[in-house]
């Protein structure tokens, strides 16, 4: 089999210019950048909520608001983007997956809460102002995000049973799974067929939910712009400071949402893993 | 070598479980609803502005900014799109590449100007008002969004030489590439290092900016509404039609754009082609 890996390699070579070895960054350094501008995006949002908007408080005032943008920059974007990547980290490549299962499915479940919270936030304000709920754009396209989370957080795939590689021997785990219990799994009952066939939609899904989040999070610092910058020189328009501060917080959280994509798709920094359609990068997988 | 790519094939089952083939679309097919949503996006909101917001004019009147929406999904969501998934029609991988080259380039090339007009269109409307431009979050994201575009299109990857496989012979083509002219191709006398090295940027970038337009659309036409929409029973909060109308073609550009780039990122519709590290899903490269 090592015969046929080394063939494999040569006759796909990896990199077939030395150039391009030049685009090829480990992944740890790169998720340390990520990790310093997810920071940055949370003293962004945080600042221009204390600072510009008032600070905080949950007694349905526009102080209850400022825990919306700074709740769903958390959960989802930051806390997910996060989550998304565990799989990525090359220590989850070998040996049993269960406690990186756990890893990853904590970060969501703990950004999904944040994201509930955040929405409770702003129907709190909505509700005591009398101001109707789910009108704009903004409204919707957040509403379709936290719900496609909602389902991917109750419905975890467990992973389709994947084959010995030679490259990577895994050692039996006699640990049963199902103690991890619920929510961590996708029904520990579900057929092999249905896990399969799950598992490509949760990934399909996980970066579609990231971009929507991202395009959530424009919107809704732009009208918030709108909203509150609206007299004399302050005007929105007329571009104060508050508005360079969170037009900037919305270009990180871009950028953030970009490069955790990227890295998702990037194949040399996918787990190698034969069972779904998305994982057929050979010479990625016979590197590790 | 043919036995070799069967030993490939079977020591990497494309489908460790049968049912994972329901989730292989052809992508012809699904080239067709791409289309047809992308018809719908432009039936949207070429019916919005000519409906609602009182049709299209060239004078900076409020029917100058109409042409604004419309050229910009027109040019940076459906005409972007089509340009993007040309290297996914199957008749591509096979013999020479400068028709498809001239193809995606053409595509591209009319995408950039349509969104040059779009942004014409906005100045002209703002200037004729004495509005200020570029103050908002929206603004900022549309014009990195243009300006990474034209990076694209300035710089058109020649693409590095491919190492002949035999599964997919290429005949040898006379016909000298560097008369297709300016702007095709990344300068033809560019050193086969700097080809091969910005492959891989131009296709991260290809995906970016197709993602930072749907963010761009999206808090586009959210903060349209919010100036539009603003007297008594159509003030947007209560949600009258157009306000339906326009939130439903928000959704549907997200979802058109979500679709284009599942379509990008999927490793069996990507043209078999060993000059990028994003290229090594070596299944789909021997089954074609």
């Amino acid at each position: 089999p090592e015969a046929e890996a080394e063939r494999a390699i040569s006759l796909f070579p990896r990199y077939p210019h030395p150039a391009v070895m030049m685009l090829d960054v480990p992944f740890l350094p790169f998720c340390a950048l990520l990790g310093g501008l997810g920071l940055a995006c949370m003293a962004f949002v945080s600042a221009w909520c204390q600072y510009w908007r008032g600070g905080f408080s949950w007694d349905g005032s526009a102080q209850t608001f400022n825990w919306h943008p700074v709740l769903m920059v958390a959960g989802l974007v930051v806390l997910y983007g996060a989550a998304a990547l565990v799989y990525r980290l090359p220590q989850t490549w070998r040996g049993p997956k269960l406690p990186w299962k756990v890893l990853h499915g904590s970060l969501a479940l703990a950004a999904f809460v944040l994201a509930v919270l955040g929405l409770v936030a702003v129907f709190r304000f909505h509700n005591a102002r009398g101001t109707p709920n789910m009108y704009s754009l903004h409204s919707w396209l957040g509403l379709v995000t936290v719900l496609l989370f909602s389902c991917q957080v109750g419905a975890f795939p467990r992973g389709a049973p994947r084959p010995q590689h030679p490259a990577f021997p895994r050692p039996h785990v006699p640990f049963p799974q199902w103690v991890a219990g619920f929510g961590a799994f996708l029904l520990p009952w579900a057929p092999a067929w249905l896990r399969a066939l799950y598992k490509p939609v949760h990934v399909f899904f996980g970066s579609t939910i990231l971009l929507l989040s991202v395009a959530s999070c424009v919107s809704g610092i732009n009208e918030k712009l709108f909203f509150s910058l609206k007299n004399g020189t302050t005007e929105y328009k007329h571009l104060p400071p508050e508005a360079v501060f969170a037009n900037t917080l919305g270009l990180l959280i871009v950028l953030f949402g970009v490069l955790v994509l990227g890295s998702l798709a990037r194949p040399s920094w996918k787990r190698p893993d034969a069972d779904s359609p998305d994982s057929r990068q050979v010479p990625a997988l016979l590197e590790g």
